[in-house]
C-alpha cells in the first residue's frame, strides 16, 4: 500500500479546482451513506451510442447518457470500490504535486481486498477504464487528474516556450529537438514569444528530420511538430494550445492512405473512444496537405512510390469515408474515392524518389502558396 | 530518379574520410573492368557464425569471414548492383550534405532497372540489408554513411551538449527534455559542461519522467536518459560517447524480464545481428542496477507486483542465460535463476506499490551507496 501522502494540495488554480471536484464526488457519497441512503456514483456513459458528432463545433462530442455506480448492486459494487479507489489515489497525486502513467495509476491501486483474496484490478484494462470514467464525471482532462500517457513527439521552430520554469528555445534545439512532455497544461508550458506564422505537424520523426535539417521551419517561419505515427495527447494538446492562444493554422502532412487519414481525423475532430477529450485537444480547422491521391500525376512520380491496397485498407477507407464529418465533405469524398481508384497508398518518404529535399523545396512551399489543401 | 548533385563535398573529417572510402570502393570495380578482368565486391559475413565474443574486451565483434558479390554470376549481378547502387546515393548524401532515414534510401534507390521490368529492390527489408553490408564493407557506421534510425529517447541532466551549433543546457530541459537525436557523432554533437558523476539510463520514458518530475538528475548530480524500451543507435551511442569521452559510468535500471536483461546485453556488449558495431557502441562496463529478482523479498514487496513467466519468457530467459557473456558469470546465472524461480517478472513501475517516489528516493539512491548491481 501506498504511504499517506501528508503535503499540502498546490497553489495552482487547476489543481484546487480538481481537487474540489473530487471533495463532491466524495460528498456525495458520504452524504449517502450518512443519511442511510445507497451510496451511488453517476458516470457519463462512454459508448458510441453516446457520442455526437457536433456538425457546428466540427468536433465529436459526448451525449447526455449517464450509468449509476450502486454499492449495493453486485454487479457494480467492485466497479464502484474501484471509482471511489482512483479518486482517493488522484486526491494524494495532486496533494503531492506529482504525476503517474496510466500504468503506475494501475499499481498504486492495486491490492488484496481485505478479508478477501480479490485484487482491486484484474488488469490495467479495468484500471485505465475507470480513469476515463473519472475524467468524464469529473469533467477534467487526464492531465488535470496528474495522469500522463506515453510520451512521444519533438518540436522545433520560430517559438519560445517556459516548461516548468525552464526557457525552452525550439529555434537553438539543434538536430534533436526538444521532447514534448506529456502534460502541457497552462501551468507546466507557457507562451514566451513566437514569431511562426503557422504549424506544420508531419505524421513520422523521419519526415521531421528532413525538415529540421533544411532548416524548413526557418525559411518559412513555422513551426514544425511530429508525433511518432498517431500522435500521443501531449502532442495533440499542445498543437490545439498553440492553434488556439497564437492564432496558428495548422497544417498536417501525412501519408496518402486510411492511417493518415485517421490520423487527421483525430488530430481535426477528436477519436471516438474518447469523445469528451475533444473539446480541449481537437482542431476542427486543422488542414490536410497531403500527400494527396492527385499527387502521383501532379507530381509526376514514378510507379516506385506504390505501395497496392490490401483488403483492410480498402475497409478502412471505406469506413472513414463513412465518418459524418467526411460524409457530407465533397472533397474528403473525392479524396478517399481518388485512393480507392488508384487502388495504391503513398507515403511522405516516397517524395525522396524525385529529390532528397522535393517534400521541403518544392511539395509543401507550392501547396501553401496555392492554398492547396484539404479541411 | 533523384535530381544530380552538385554540392561540393562537406569539409567535415569523417565526411572526407567516408567519401574516400567510397572511391576506393568504386575503383576497384573500374580497374577490373577496365583491365578486361570480373568486378567483384567483397563483403564481411553478417552471421551468427562470424559472430564473435571477444571475452577481453567485453565485446561481440565480427569474425574474417567475407562473401564475394561478382557481376558475372546470375545470383549475385543483382546484389552487387545494388551494392554499388548504395554506394553512389551514400556519396550523393555526403557531397550534399544531407542525411537519409533507411526508408529514405530505399526509396532513393528504387527505380525500374533500364531496358526491363525488374525493380532495383523488392523491399525495404532488401535495401537495409546492403546498407549492413556497406557499413561493414567501408568499415564507418551507419550514422557515418548519413544514413539515421528512427529517433527515440530523451535527455535531462548536469551536462551541457552543442548540437549542430546550438547550446543545449540539459539542465533547463523542463518536463520534456532534449530529444536524442539519430546522429550523435562527433562533428554534430559536442560536450560543453558536464558537471555529472554517472548516468543513470531508464527503460521507459514514463519511469523517465517520475526521475525528472523528482529532480533526481539534479539531487544526484547525474544524466538522466531514456531510450523508449530497446533504445535507438543514436542514445546507444550517446551513453557510449558519453561513457568514454567524459568518464562516466552507466547504470541501468530495466524490468526485472528477459526483456529487461537483453536491453542490457545489447548496451553492454551489443547485438549478434549488428556486431560489427559493437566496436563504437558497446559499453562493456554499464551496470545492472536493477530490477532484481531478489527485490520481490529485499524490498517486501506484495504479490500485486508478480505477472506471470508465460512459456516464452522461460525460453527466453534460457537463451540469453547460454549467451557467451552471461554463461560464465556467476551472479547472471544466479540472477536469471532467481527469476525463474520466483516464476514472475516485475516491471521498475511495480514500486510505485510501495510509493509513488520510493524508486528515486529509496530504491535506486540504496543501491548506489551500496554498490549493489550486477555487471
Amino acid at each position: 500500500m501506498a504511504k499517506k501522502i501528508t503535503k499540502q494540495v498546490s497553489t495552482k488554480a487547476r489543481d484546487i479546482n480538481t481537487h474540489k471536484k473530487i471533495y463532491v464526488l466524495a460528498e456525495t457519497v458520504t452524504k449517502a451513506a450518512l443519511s442511510g441512503k445507497e451510496p451511488i456514483v453517476s458516470v457519463p456513459t462512454r459508448s458510441r451510442s453516446n457520442t455526437i458528432w457536433n456538425k457546428k463545433r466540427g468536433i465529436l462530442e459526448m451525449g447526455n447518457a449517464t450509468q449509476d455506480r450502486q454499492l449495493f448492486n453486485l454487479n457494480q459494487a467492485k466497479i464502484f470500490m474501484q471509482t471511489l479507489l482512483h479518486s482517493g489515489s488522484i486526491k494524494d497525486l495532486i496533494e503531492a504535486d506529482k504525476t503517474l502513467s496510466l500504468r503506475g495509476m494501475f499499481y498504486k491501486g492495486l491490492h488484496t481486498v481485505a478479508g478477501t483474496k480479490e485484487k482491486t484490478f484484474v488488469d490495467q484494462t479495468e484500471s485505465d477504464g475507470i480513469l476515463e470514467d473519472l475524467e468524464v464525471s469529473l469533467t477534467a482532462l487526464r492531465e488535470e487528474l496528474h495522469i500522463f500517457a506515453k510520451k512521444a513527439g519533438s518540436i522545433v521552430g520560430n517559438i519560445t516556450l517556459i516548461d516548468s520554469g525552464d526557457e525552452i528555445d525550439c529555434r537553438r534545439m539543434g538536430s534533436g529537438g526538444y521532447a514534448i512532455p506529456s502534460i502541457v497544461e497552462p501551468d507546466v508550458i507557457q507562451f514566451k514569444k513566437c514569431e511562426a506564422k503557422f504549424i506544420l505537424h508531419v505524421e513520422k520523426n523521419t519526415v521531421w528530420s528532413r525538415f529540421n535539417e533544411d532548416r524548413f521551419w526557418e525559411k518559412h517561419n513555422c513551426i514544425l511538430t511530429e508525433g511518432g505515427g498517431q500522435p500521443p495527447r501531449g502532442v495533440r494538446r499542445l498543437l490545439r494550445r498553440m492553434h488556439e492562444e497564437l492564432k496558428l493554422p495548422v497544417y498536417c502532412l501525412l501519408d496518402c492512405d486510411p492511417w493518415g487519414h485517421y490520423i487527421y481525423s483525430v488530430i481535426k475532430q477528436g477519436s471516438i473512444s474518447l469523445a469528451f477529450e475533444s473539446q480541449r485537444l481537437a482542431i476542427p480547422e486543422a488542414k490536410f496537405l497531403g500527400i494527396r491521391a492527385k499527387d502521383y500525376k501532379a507530381c509526376g512520380l514514378s510507379d516506385d512510390v506504390q505501395i497496392a491496397l490490401n483488403d483492410n485498407d480498402i475497409k478502412r477507407a471505406k469506413e472513414i469515408a463513412a465518418y459524418p464529418w467526411f460524409q457530407g465533405h465533397k472533397p474528403w469524398q473525392k479524396e478517399i474515392e481518388g485512393l480507392l481508384t488508384n487502388g495504391f497508398k503513398m507515403e511522405v518518404e516516397s517524395l525522396i524518389t524525385k529529390d532528397i529535399s522535393y517534400v521541403t523545396e518544392e511539395y509543401v512551399p507550392q501547396r501553401l502558396k496555392a492554398k492547396d489543401w484539404l479541411e
